[in-house]
């Protein structure tokens, strides 16, 4: 990573209220002390809102169309797809090993983080995203309850697995020596499922003591701390991915 | 492409009764002509089986845990997530363009495809994927509507829209002027939803013309209809990701 790599920055397109699937990407920014600008966020007379976003999405500007977003772009470069982003950005950000085989599975173990992200967000939207959770909600019990009682272990399970058998960072991080994105995605995960799953949670808390301390290793890391005390960091809420229904956590 | 790097041997390892998310795999490798070995589907006295995946998926043999199958070994490399695997052997197979942009561009669509197949199986199985689709036929009748009448529209009407602004290839191609791995997942996309929801798609097709045209164009390619009308092709059925149940596609 070049210090001239670290000083371009990034404009990352997103929902501007709720933490979603950018959340991922805005960590990985906060942790790296990027310059970046969250460009739904800012004030429409200063070029923000949705609409440079939905312009993004209807083609303007790429013949590389993305389908959703977040989208992010860099210099000339359009990137989207959550995973596709964090893995073409970790090298800028020194937030992955520069081994290839590293690299590779760090991007793995990211496309199973999106798989359970995903996972989590059919639990309140079982039937279709065009409708709200009210009208779903019977369907959304049944779904959720096999998520929280079969999925959400098997998932956290396995990333257990991967950090225990990190010998390189002594079962602290997923990949290498050092922090990586993978690390800040498994703590924005742990924070979402505290928030939506908390009863569901605590249940398995004692099969993933390395998850829970990770957490809590990136929650006290200082550029996090300062990011997750500030208006940057949007609170959780039932409009994004990690939503709190008690109905769905008895 | 050198010569030489086509002659290694790819190992996959998955489900040996569905074309499932292997699919995409086994036509990359079909069409790049590849040396490949479809280890569950060998005989268990020749190493094959689901043995030697199940014990890859308990680590055994790499300190880099796949979650889940396809997964694909090249010498000592071991990757997992059909989008990943895809991105990190199709420059060796010649199956995307070099240019770095592009090849960012082809994951990008790819992982949209990864986000439609999970949607179609979704449509069969909406609950939870340890209970029987007769268990939750219910939900699914609702999941599928929704998926018929929204989702697949509005996944191939995008497709169809990179394809028609991909001017390198005069709308032919997704990416570049040539066929690359997305081509070939979009001709199984095509062909997976003529099997599982003929009417839905019949409904829409006139939307998709160069889409429809992408399917018989790749359906023609030498290697393709050769590997088509083998055995190693493994026929629809109602175990994988496509299936046709007649009352969700009413």
């Amino acid at each position: 990573v070049t210090t001239s790599k670290r000083r371009e920055t990034f404009r990352l397109y997103y929902w501007p209220g709720i933490q979603g699937r950018g959340e991922f990407i805005r960590l990985a920014l906060e942790e790296a002390g990027a310059s970046y600008v969250d460009v739904a966020r800012l004030p429409k007379k200063d070029g923000g809102g949705v609409a440079p976003m939905m312009a993004l999405l209807g083609g303007e500007g790429t013949h590389l169309r993305p389908f959703a977003p977040p989208i992010l772009t860099v210099g000339k470069l359009v990137v989207a797809q959550t995973a596709n982003i964090l893995h073409v950005i970790a090298p800028r950000l020194g937030l992955v090993p520069a081994d290839e085989a590293l690299r590779i599975a760090a991007h793995q173990y990211q496309l199973t983080v999106t798989d359970l992200v995903s996972e989590v967000h059919d639990a309140h939207h079982p039937i279709s995203t065009a409708l709200y959770y009210e009208d779903q909600k019977r369907e959304a019990k049944l779904r959720a309850k096999n998520f929280v009682a079969s999925r959400m272990p098997k998932f956290l399970g396995y990333f257990e697995s991967v950090l225990a058998e990190n010998n390189k960072s002594k079962g602290r991080f997923a990949i290498g020596a050092r922090l990586s994105y993978v690390d800040l995605s498994l703590f924005q995960v742990i924070e979402g499922l505290r928030y939506a799953f908390p009863k569901g949670l605590a249940r398995i808390a004692a099969d993933v003591p390395r998850l829970l301390a990770l957490h809590d290793h990136v929650a006290s890391r200082p550029r996090l701390v300062a990011y997750l005390s500030s208006k940057r960091r949007i609170p959780f809420n039932e409009d994004g991915v990690f939503r709190h229904y008690p109905a769905l956590d008895p």
